[in-house]
């Protein structure tokens, strides 16, 4: 079924039905899971049980977090390494994100040239298959992509699905995006918008046209929250555009990054949280084969502190 | 089995043993294949027709082609839009091409900050399972990246399997790579490098130490054959790198451009071609059950075409 409502409109909804702006990372990591499952892993050695486990997991992080996160964000990389056991547990997380109506981005950071990303954007965005009469079951509200290509690389992306999310990468969590990022381009002999910044800029031009009833284009980036000060300043180069912020929780981001990235009235960023969230915990501490209980726990626990954390940065304003 | 020898070497000795400088991409559109197989699956509309329909005809390409292409090229895209299919029709290629002992570059442009590069890593060029005692079925010899999050986007792909090739994109071949990538950086209110050769310093950068016998590099780049100017300016920037010039064929990419990327000693370049090789007739010419060998015979001439049409490039260089 192709959906009706544009992106930004339905995370928008659903953020404030569960008065949330966290995100939260579905990044299986095997050597930091429960020391049960860890175990079980070892002993059998089994694609198949890797693959229960993956999806095990994932459950109880959503059942955990579902009233408490605004969206969930698999990352490919950490399904890939597993092989066929990993993508099938993508899969399988993925139906069941959208059985229960809950919004998935995927961060799988695609690009390449039209022709190209025509197939990836077909792959993550097309309601249905290419060529057989049925759902596309990989397919996913948003996708994070990477804009280096240029317009001609984002394109093909909207053309798939108009409705659906994109978050370009503008200002990128880790310690060496300045490598390149933080350069600045020369303008009539003068330092200009470095090219962090042109990209927003980037970001800006290509979700033109595309806003929702609330007003936010179905282009948006993602800014490091690593870097409060760019927050604030690709937030101005691109008005319209959602922010999804990483780095929050593991990396060491700050709270007011949100704040700055979020605009004035205050609904613009969302703030994505993977390790902080999925293992606050040893995995010694989870043997027994009742650990999804004690995991629940945990993992409820510090999504709603995180929840909890960033909306009081939000009280008295809009 | 862990390879031995350096990326750089095996492309090289591969390349003078064909005399050739084609690397031919595997990329799958059934839109554009054999009629024959085009019906067949209007027909039969299967999953696992789908995926052995892929894997016959790459086998056409790679058995028409093995003796004239200094490497294949699977493009991720092209497969992970026909979902499970498409994927395990990739891992077969991929085993395919390994058997037979030629080499394999995934041009997949992951990329993301270390913990999950390190993750895509363990993916793509890692030669165990991470977690069972089994050889890694999607390991290939070399995979594109994108740099634009730096230096510790890179690392971790070269901490995985120091023996494998990076390509990461500097120029791209499409008409919109310029929106970034040609933007002069300022330096001392002066514009400077561009954009794309800020990337192939850093890219001479990671390669640094990573050279082979033959004095390449680890760390190669992309550069569209669109671009030939382009192609010698970066060539000079990264005089250790390995070259993997897109755009010959349907881009309409020039033949000189591969010779300024080859560079002085005249072997660091290497030509991707995929629609041009894989699709040089019409679907309806190839509607018998008897597809293989005709569409065998148009792919060989028109790789050998290339092949020649290069290598006469260098006629009486080095």
């Amino acid at each position: 079924m192709q959906e009706q409502r544009y992106f930004s409109d339905r995370l928008l909804e659903r953020a404030r039905q569960c008065r949330s702006r966290v995100i939260v990372g579905l990044d299986p990591q095997i050597d930091a899971f429960p020391g049960y499952v860890q175990e079980r892993l070892q002993q059998e050695a089994d694609h198949e049980l890797l693959e229960e486990m993956i999806v095990a997991f994932n459950r109880v992080v959503i059942e955990a977090t579902a009233d408490l996160a605004a969206a969930y964000k698999p990352q490919a990389a950490f399904y890939e390494q597993y092989g066929f056991a990993g993508l099938r547990a993508l899969q399988r997380t993925i139906a069941l994100l959208r059985e229960q109506g809950l919004l998935v981005i995927m961060d799988a950071k695609r690009n390449d040239v039209a022709h190209t990303a025509a197939a990836y954007a077909t792959a993550w965005l097309a309601p249905r298959h290419p060529l057989f009469a049925e759902a596309n079951s990989w397919q996913v509200d948003a996708l994070t992509v990477n804009g280096y290509l240029g317009s001609d690389g984002i394109r093909p992306f909207q053309e798939v699905n108009r409705k659906a999310g994109l978050f370009v990468l503008a200002k990128t969590s880790n310690p060496s995006s300045g490598e390149l990022q933080d350069r600045a381009l020369c303008e009539e002999g003068v330092p200009g918008l470095t090219v962090a910044e042109k990209m927003a800029t980037l970001v800006a031009q290509w979700g033109k046209g595309t806003e929702g009833e609330e007003g936010y284009a179905q282009v948006g980036m993602v800014v490091g929250a690593t870097y409060p000060e760019m927050a604030q300043r690709l937030r101005g180069l691109a008005p319209h555009a959602l922010i999804l912020l990483p780095g929050i929780g593991a990396q060491g981001g700050s709270l007011q990054a949100i704040v700055a990235a979020a605009g004035e009235r205050g609904n613009g960023a969302y703030a994505a949280s993977s390790r902080a969230v999925l293992y606050p915990y040893h995995p010694e501490e989870l043997r027994a084969a009742s650990w999804p209980e004690e995991c629940a726990k945990r993992i409820r626990q510090v999504a709603q502190q995180l929840r909890e954390r960033i909306e009081e940065q939000f009280v008295g304003s809009a």
